[in-house]
C-alpha cells in the first residue's frame, strides 16, 4: 500500500507552486502555470467560467441526484444493489467528474460552497468503497457481474480513472491530506494489485485510467502508478480485449500504440489514450513513444479533424472516419472528444515546446472556442453532446425534465442518458486557467489569448507577472495587450503565440518601431529586462476569412467556411429571409464579406424554394423527380442577392429551432460539372 | 381456422394463369406475367439466374446448415432449445427465404432438385411447428422469452412473414396442396388469432408480414389475412411499439402511414412496409392509402436515393438520412433495401400503369442493375451486404470460412452474422422473370429490357407471344429487338419502356419510317394486328453519360457520375496507373468520355501522391498540416493527363482489394472557392 503519512511531493495550491493545474509533468520543455498563478479575468471565457460556477455545477449535481447516479453509492452502502441501481455502466464517472470540476472551482476561487460540495459527495462515495479498495456500483455484488469480467464494455477502470483525476485536482488545490485523495489512492493501489505484474494482463475498453495514474504518480511521488499506466499503454493493441462489432480499433486494441500511424476508433477513447501515452512517455523518458504520438497527432489533424477542431465523424461508433471522411452532415464531433483533443495537444505542447508549441496551441484554441464552447448553452444548463457542422432539420425541442438521447436536435438538452459531456465541460471550464500560460527557465509563454492575470516566477525567482487584456475590435478579439506588472532583475523572454489564422498580425513592444512590426504565425518573442508598466501588444487581424478544405475532403468541395478571429462562423436559418432553409443559400463569389455593427455579413443568393414541389401531387413523372440529371442540365436559377449575417458557431441554436451550416456552397459550384464534355 | 379443403382461387403455374409471379394483385392497371409466361433467355440476367441456380442456392443451404440456423428447427423438435440455438433472432427467416428462392427456381425451371430441397427443408421446418400453429425457434420455450414479448426487436412476425412468402411462391408454382403452404396457413391463422380484433394491438418491429399476408390472401382467397395486414398497416405509426434508441421512426411507428411525407428510418423496414401498404390499398380499394405511398415514393426517389438506386445512407441504424443526405462515403445502400425498393416500385407500377409506369420501372431497372446485381460476386458465392459508392480503404480479405460483420471491405464475403442479403438476392434473382412484362386488356407491356421469351394471352384470348433479344453495341445493351411469335386476330398494343436515361432512342416498327422514329423517355406504343415475324426494335443510346446531382446533395458537389445504358460506372484503383488511390483522380472537363474496345475511357489528371507526406517526420509545423487553408490558396498542381477505364459498378471489387469511387470530382472544382473574394 502507498502510505500518505510520508508527505508527497505535491503542495497545496496556495503555495504558488503551479500545483493547481490539470497536467503537471515532472519534466518537459514548458512548465504549466496553475490556477493560483493564472486567473482568467475577462472576455468570453471569464463569462463561461462564471456561468459554469453559477449554473452548471449545481445543474449537474441536480441531475446526478435526480437520475439516481449519486444515489447508486448510497444504494451500495445500504445493500440495495443491483436492484436499485440507475444509469449506465459508467454513471459513477459522472459523479467523479463533478468532484473534479468542484475541486478545480474551489482551487480557482477558494469558494467554500465548492469545497463543501466536494466533501459531502466524497463522503457518499467513500462510504461505498470496499475494504480492499475496490470502488464501483456496477460490478461484484451478488446479482451483479463479477469485478473485471467485462473489460470491453464495463468501464470499471475508466470510472476509477475519473475518480483518480478528481483526487488529483483535489491534491493540487488543497493537498493530499484529503478524504477524496485517500479514497483514490486506495482504489489505485487495489487496481495495481489486480492489473500489475503477474495480475490480469489486460486493459479497459475505454482509456482514461492511463493519464489518471500518471497524474496520481506525479502528485504522490509513487512510481507504481506510473508503472501501471505504462503497462496499460504497452499492453493495448495486442488484442488483449475480445473483438467487438466495431472491430478492435474501436478501443485501440488493433495495433500497438507505438506502431499506429493515426488516431482511429472511438474518438474519446483514442484521444484519452494518446494523452496518457504522452504522460507515460514524458515520465519514463521514452522519446520513441512520444514521437509515435506526435506522428499520430499530425496525421489526425491533417486528415481527420473538422474545421471546428471537432474529432470523430461517425455516429455509429462515435469514431474517426477514414482519412478525409469529414462530412458536415451528422458530424459527430463529440464534445468529449474535443476535450480529449485539448488534453492531448496541451500535453504535446508541454513536452515539446519550441516552434511546434504554437501549432499545438492553435488546435487547443480552435477546439476550445468552437467545440468545447459550443456545447453548453449560454445559461450553462443545456448541452450539445455532438457538434454537427450541418443541421438539415430543426429537430424537436428537448424536454425540460427528461434525459434524452445523445443526438441531434438543433436545440441543446439539459441532460442525456449517456451524459459524459456536461460534466466534462464543467471540469474543463473550471480548470481553463491551467491552459493559458507556461514558463521555462528563460521566460513566460502566453498560449491562449484571453483576459488573464498571470503571477509567476522563473526558477531563479525572476517575477514574470503580467496582466493580459483583450480588446474587441469590430466585435471580435483584436488587440492582446500584455502589461508587465513587476520589475525584473534580469532580461527574460515574453513569448506570445501568433495564431495560425493571424496572417498580418503586428506586434508592438517597448522601444520597438512605431506601429509595431509584422509577426508571422508561430511564436513572437520579446526579450528584455522588463519593467513594470512595459507593454507588449499583439494586434490581430479582425477581417472575416474564407477557408477551403483539402481537396480530398469530398464532402465540402465547392464550399467555403468563414472564420473570424479564433471562431468559425455559421449560417442559421433564423438569419435568412423568411427563415429559409440554409441549404438554399449560395455564397456570391464576387462580394467579399464585410463587418457591420460588429457582425459579419456575406452576400449570396437563394435557390428556389421547392419544398414539397418535387413531391407535389405524387406524380412520379414530375420534372425533377429523379435528382441526377445530365451534367449539362442547367441548375435552377438563383434568386436576387441577399445579405445575411453569419454568427459564431459556438452560439448557434440559442435562438430556437433552426437549420444551420458551417460550409457555404459557392454560387457556381453546383454547375461545375455542367462544363464537362462541352 | 382456414380450411384448405375448399379449393382456393390460386391454380398451379402449369396452367399458364400468370400465377407464378411474386406479386399478383386481384386488381390494378396492369396484370403481371408469371414465370410460366416469361422466361429470361439471354444477357446478364440470364447468366445471373444460371449462377443463382448453379451456385448460390447450394451455397446458401450450406451456410444455413453450417451456421446451425437450419439445425435450430431440429433442436426445437428434439427439445434442445434454447441451449443449442444458433444465430440471431431472425435466423429462421433465412431458411424461409431459401425456401422461397428454391420454390421460384423450381417454378422457373421445373428442376426436380429444387423441388426436392423444398420438400426436405419443409419437413424439418414443419416438424417444429407447435400444435397451435406457432412457429419460431427463438421464443416461447422454457428458458426463452415468452412469445410476442419483444415485438420491437424479436422479429417473430417478420420471420413468419417470410415463411408465408415462401408458401406463396410454392402455391403459385405447384399449387396449394403442399406441405409448406399448409404450415404457413396454420401459422397465419395463429397469428391472426393473436393479433386480430380483440387481440394484441401491436405490430412487428420489422415490417414484412404485411405484404406476406396480403399475398397469402390472394393465393387462398381468405380475406382474414388481408384484414390482418390492414390492421398492421393502420396500427403502425401510433406509437404502439416502445421507443428505442434510434427513435420510433426506425420502425416507422412515428407517424401513421397515411400521414408520412417520405420514407424514413430503417430502409428495409420502410420499403417492406410501403410495399405491404400498396398491397393493402389495392385489395381494399383504398385510394387515399395508395396515394400516400405514391407521394412518399416520389419524395424518397427525389431526395433520398443514391444514383445507383440504393436507399439508406446511414450505418448506425441502416436508415435513410434526411433529405439530400447522400454521402458516397460509407453509403449503406443495403442490398435488401434495394430489393425492398424493387418490391415497392413494382407494386406501384402494377397499381397505376399509365405514364408513371415507366418511371417506376426505371427505378426497378436501375436498382436491379446497380444494387441487386452488385451484391453477389460473379461466381454467386460471395456478397456485399452494403453497397457503398466510395471505398476509401481497400480493407481486408474476408475469410473463406467464417461469417463476417456486415461492412465494409472492398471484397465480398461468403456469409454474414446477419445474413439477410444472400437469401434475399437468391429469391429475387430466381423470380426475376416476374418483373419483366405485364398485360392489360389492350396489350403487352415490356418493362425490363432483357433477353426473354414471353408467351401470354390477353383476356379475350389474343396471343401476345414475343421473343425479346437484346444486342450489345460497343459492349453495352443497345438494341432491343421484339419479335412477335403469333398472328393476332385483332389489333393490340405493344408497349415498350423507353428508359429515363435513353434520350435519343429510336423505335423501328412494321410499316414505320425507315430508320425508325425518335421516341422520348416514357412508354412507346405500337398498336396493330401483329403478325408472326413482325419486329419492333428499340435502339438505345450507348454513349457514356455524365450526370450531376441535385445541388442540395452536398456530398458530391463538383463531381459527376458516369453512366452507360442502365449501368452506373465506377473508377477502381486497379485501373489507375500504379494502382493509385482513386481519390487522386480529377476528371478533365475538356475531354469527353469515349468508348474503346467496348470499355468507357475518360481522361483526367492525378493529384500529387502525398501519402504520408503531411505526416512525415511528425513535424506539426509542416506545410499542409492544417487542412483548411485560405480560400485563395492554390491547390496542388495536377499531373499529366491520363486515360483511365471506368467499369460497371455492379462488378467492382472482383479484381482484388481496391479503392473505388462512383462520383468523380471535376478538375477545377477543388478550386471553385479560390475565386471567392478576389
Amino acid at each position: 500500500m502507498t502510505s500518505l503519512t510520508a508527505p508527497p511531493s505535491a503542495a497545496p495550491a496556495t503555495g504558488g507552486t503551479s500545483a493547481g493545474t490539470p497536467v503537471l509533468p515532472s519534466t518537459g520543455a514548458l512548465r504549466p502555470l496553475g490556477l493560483d498563478e493564472v486567473r482568467v479575468t475577462g472576455g468570453r471565457w471569464a463569462r463561461r467560467q462564471d456561468v459554469n460556477a453559477r449554473a452548471t455545477l449545481a445543474h449537474v449535481e441536480h441531475w446526478l441526484e435526480r437520475e439516481g447516479w449519486l444515489g447508486n453509492f448510497d444504494a451500495a452502502v445500504e445493500g440495495r444493489l443491483p436492484h436499485d441501481r440507475r444509469g449506465r455502466e459508467f454513471s459513477d464517472s459522472e459523479v467523479y467528474k463533478l468532484l473534479e470540476a468542484l475541486s478545480w472551482e474551489h482551487g480557482r476561487t477558494g469558494d467554500a460552497w465548492a469545497d463543501a460540495r466536494v466533501r459531502a459527495i466524497t463522503a457518499r462515495v467513500a462510504a461505498a468503497q470496499e475494504p480492499d479498495g475496490y470502488l464501483g456500483t456496477m460490478f461484484g455484488r451478488p446479482g451483479q457481474a463479477p469485478r473485471w469480467s467485462a473489460l470491453e464494455w464495463g468501464h470499471e477502470l475508466y470510472c476509477l480513472g475519473h475518480l483518480v483525476q478528481a483526487a488529483v485536482a483535489r491534491a493540487r488545490t488543497v493537498g493530499t491530506d484529503d478524504d477524496l485523495v485517500r479514497v483514490a489512492v486506495r482504489a489505485a493501489d487495489h487496481l495495481c494489485d489486480v492489473f500489475g505484474p503477474g495480475g490480469v494482463e489486460s486493459v479497459c475498453g475505454h482509456a482514461e485510467v492511463e493519464p489518471a495514474l500518471v497524474e496520481l504518480s506525479r502528485v504522490t511521488g509513487e512510481r507504481r502508478y506510473l508503472e501501471q499506466a505504462r503497462l496499460f499503454v504497452e499492453r493495448r493493441g495486442h488484442h488483449v480485449l475480445a473483438d467487438v462489432e466495431y472491430g478492435r480499433s474501436y478501443f485501440q486494441d488493433d495495433v500497438p500504440v507505438r506502431e499506429a500511424p493515426v488516431l482511429r476508433g472511438h474518438a474519446v477513447r483514442a484521444t484519452y489514450l494518446a494523452a496518457g501515452t504522452v504522460d507515460v512517455a514524458v515520465e519514463t523518458g521514452d522519446d520513441g513513444l512520444l514521437d509515435a504520438v506526435r506522428r499520430q497527432w499530425a496525421r489526425t489533424v491533417a486528415r481527420r479533424t473538422y474545421v471546428t477542431g471537432g474529432m470523430g465523424a461517425r455516429h455509429q461508433d462515435e469514431a474517426f472516419g477514414e482519412d478525409f471522411v469529414l462530412p458536415p452532415d451528422r458530424a459527430y464531433a463529440e464534445t468529449c472528444a474535443g476535450i480529449g483533443s485539448v488534453m492531448l495537444a496541451w500535453r504535446l505542447l508541454l513536452a515539446g515546446g519550441g516552434a511546434g508549441a504554437a501549432r499545438y496551441a492553435d488546435l487547443v484554441e480552435r477546439t476550445l472556442d468552437n467545440v468545447v464552447a459550443a456545447s453548453p448553452s449560454h445559461d450553462g444548463r443545456r448541452f450539445f453532446y455532438t457538434n454537427t457542422l450541418h443541421q438539415r432539420e430543426p429537430g424537436s425541442v428537448p424536454p425540460e425534465d427528461v434525459a434524452v438521447g445523445r443526438a441531434a436536435s438543433s436545440l441543446r438538452a439539459p441532460w442525456f442518458g449517456v451524459s459524459c459531456c456536461p460534466t466534462n465541460v464543467a471540469r474543463t471550464v473550471a480548470s481553463l486557467g491551467g491552459y493559458v500560460a507556461t514558463t521555462d527557465d528563460d521566460g513566460l509563454q502566453l498560449h491562449l489569448h484571453l483576459g488573464a492575470e498571470v503571477r509567476a516566477a522563473l526558477p531563479d525567482g525572476t517575477p514574470v507577472d503580467v496582466d493580459v487584456d483583450v480588446e474587441e475590435v469590430d466585435g471580435v478579439d483584436g488587440v492582446v495587450r500584455v502589461r508587465v506588472l513587476a520589475d525584473a532583475p534580469r532580461a527574460w523572454s515574453l513569448s506570445v503565440r501568433v495564431p495560425g489564422w493571424a496572417a498580418g498580425a503586428v506586434l508592438e513592444e517597448p522601444d520597438g518601431p512605431a506601429g509595431g512590426r509584422p509577426v508571422d504565425p508561430g511564436t513572437a518573442v520579446v526579450r528584455r529586462a522588463f519593467r513594470a508598466g512595459d507593454e507588449v501588444v499583439l494586434r490581430l487581424p479582425t477581417a472575416p476569412r474564407l477557408v477551403r478544405a483539402d481537396p480530398r475532403v469530398d464532402a465540402v468541395r465547392g464550399a467555403v467556411a468563414v472564420e473570424r478571429g479564433s471562431e468559425v462562423l455559421c449560417l442559421e436559418s433564423v438569419d435568412l429571409p423568411g427563415g429559409a432553409h440554409v441549404d438554399r443559400f449560395r455564397l456570391d463569389p464576387s462580394a467579399a464579406p464585410r463587418v457591420e455593427d460588429g457582425l459579419v455579413v456575406v452576400r449570396g443568393r437563394l435557390l428556389p424554394d421547392d419544398e414539397d414541389g418535387d413531391a407535389a401531387g405524387g406524380d412520379p413523372g414530375a420534372a425533377g423527380a429523379w435528382p441526377y440529371p445530365g451534367a449539362g442540365t442547367e441548375a435552377a436559377p438563383l434568386g436576387e442577392p441577399v445579405d445575411v449575417v453569419l454568427r459564431p458557431y459556438e452560439g448557434w441554436g440559442e435562438r430556437g429551432p433552426a437549420t444551420m451550416r458551417v460550409w457555404l456552397p459557392v454560387a457556381g459550384a453546383d454547375d461545375a460539372s455542367a462544363a464537362v464534355g462541352d
